[in-house]
């Protein structure tokens, strides 16, 4: 037990895996590539070292809590880690299913926990997030109410934008880009100039103001 | 009237009003859909339960006033409240028409009410509008000579752009979000070159400069 | 002198000026419409009376000085207001002439100067535009350089875009919007992959950063 | 050494220096119109000029180090300097050839050494990098995490957006920009509703979030 908690508290053992786990990453790219050709028995080698270091890996990790293994899984990313790592193994999961892909995608996001930055980033951000949960009801309220307005007054000219308010919705979420802004402007003015208050002020209200408070608020909160 | 004033004032009756408004927002959804077949009935139900909790709860306020009912309507957004909830039964409105649905969005605008956090936003954001009159009142001018100089430029060659002053300051509004300008600096180009000095000018202060100040403006005087 | 000086201070006068300018500008717009017919000399007049109004407060603030009338070309904008309206009298400029249009929009500009916040606005921007210097000059160089090499990579393939160093600092200029982005990588991927590395990191360089960092810059020394 | 010390530390030096890069500058971007005719020898004419007032430049600033002129060589910027002016006399560099090109623009980098403000504004810049690169590694860890399900779900469909990790990375900082948001949600819907999720999550995590707080760091990490 000592044995193993001296070698997953060295940064070697940190440095190592974060290797393995970038290069887990690299061979899952490069299989996304066609005509691989003579490759592909490499890669499916890679695939097996890989499972064999993560195995150890939380062999080790588990093994470094002596007689109670159990405290092991206390911690999130333990949880995740195990789950992540164990899921290869489920009988069924073979070769190039879908099912494997994603098991073996979401290995690469056990970096996160080998970085300090990066954990103190995502904890900063999820932290942040019921800060601003009045900001974000305000801008669900203003996005349903203009969703309706917008269902209201185009849902029989232009039913592809705005026939049910699932698609007004969508519509207005997209116009945050500003990019449609121009033609659905354009498809507006030719029901009534009218049409202009509605955009404008979507526009004002959303896009220009609403959204950059919100991001203010939230990087605001990652600073501190 | 005491007892009407302990309900007013419990956690749980704002509870119940929201879910309620919450609830008729979302029925108000599920009905832009169109084959709704029998469904249809049950929605006409719901909307007259709502109708009958609304009316509960303003009976319940005013009570709260006991003998001195008229206090009631002292707050603005008791009057907000009042007005939206007796729209529903002027006679006339009916069924699906368009005046009927504006009442029925308007009560999900409620919410505000409801939530400290949404109302300090709202009102800070109200709040801090006089203090940037000053760049309001500049991004207007701007717009304004820029429009006019746009008028005197194009008007003759681009009247759907710039025709009147009306048009001209719509397109440099929509300029704003930069969708339009690759297509307006190529149409100017077949112009003169010098419209070149009109349209970077533009962009550089009002979509760069004009628009990030407003907005930090608004965003910091949110903050306080 | 002291009545006129009285009268000049006042904030009636003010008032009235600023109103002047205001129904000025509004004339302007209005002789933007085509199809005016019967309302043409209504506006004649109303020019006339603008000009009359604007030499009247001219003269009263000039005869504000007493009898040392050459003080009052000590400011700026006493300069400017009266080259504005004087140029409307000079021989020639009559009628629907652009000369005459360009002398009645600068009096709109004139509205600066009676608002303490906007002449505070726009010294605080003018004064901030030295202490940026430094990454205006960066920008420029910056902008000039991936010029220069977009030229040599691409002024034979797309003339259009690349063909002189002006071409290619204007198609960077507008690439600075994004809203070229998706076409120009298209185009740079036919020529050769490696164009990515040019046009990725410009706009991970200028658009994302630098832009952001000037408009920062700017934002933050108004504020003070 | 010490007249050559005097010289090298004297401002008109630098002006002159600077002057004299500006027109290098200047003939570069002339060069790249055609049709110059009977100027071409005057631009060569000029470039030579260049490269004697440069190789003076240089020579001077060497002999200010007396009797040890390889102390010169112990800043980068001396070291650039040398290369960048020596390279232009390599044999085999001529006329019109693209690498002496090269040469000659990278001259005009040496700008920012002579700009204290620029000389500052780069190295925090450059500074600021470390301080930001867990918010890098997170940019990289979500880009490749998105571009493997984008590939996951797309590869079949849509083979030039999503075939490989490369092009579906590629696809993914372009949207960045937002600019093929519309589309992108258009093409999704094609395949399936819920690669809304996908498409949404997407730019409100990267396009409204990380990219936001990384351009805040590096802003605030500036200003300190
Ligand atoms: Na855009
Ligand atoms: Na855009």
């Amino acid at each position: 037990a000592r044995r193993c908690g001296r070698i997953a508290d060295s940064r070697a053992f940190d440095v190592v895996i974060v290797v393995v786990i970038g290069a887990n990453a690299v061979v899952l790219g490069v299989e996304t590539y066609p005509h691989l050709g003579s490759f592909r028995p490499l890669l499916h080698v890679l695939e097996w070292i890989f499972r064999v270091v993560f195995v150890v890996e939380i062999a080790i990790r588990v093994g470094a809590h002596g007689r109670r293994p159990q405290d092991f899984f206390r911690h999130g990313w333990n949880v995740f880690d195990f789950a992540v790592i164990a899921a290869a193994f489920i009988p069924g999961l073979h070769g190039d299913s879908t099912a494997l892909r994603i098991v073996r995608i979401a290995r690469v996001l056990r970096l996160v926990r080998f970085s300090p930055g990066l954990r103190t980033i995502v904890t900063a951000l999820l932290r942040s997030l019921p800060g601003v949960g009045g900001f974000l009801a305000l801008a669900l309220v203003t996005l349903y109410v203009y969703g309706m307005a917008g269902w209201l007054i185009f849902h029989d000219d232009f039913p592809d934008q705005y026939g049910t308010i699932g698609r007004a919705v969508l519509t207005l979420f997209v116009l945050l880009s500003q990019e449609t802004l121009p033609d659905l402007i354009e498809q507006g003015m030719s029901v009534s100039q009218w049409t202009l208050v509605y955009y404008i002020s979507y526009v004002l209200i959303t896009a220009n103001l609403l959204l950059n408070i919100l991001i203010a608020v939230i990087v605001n909160s990652m600073e501190e």
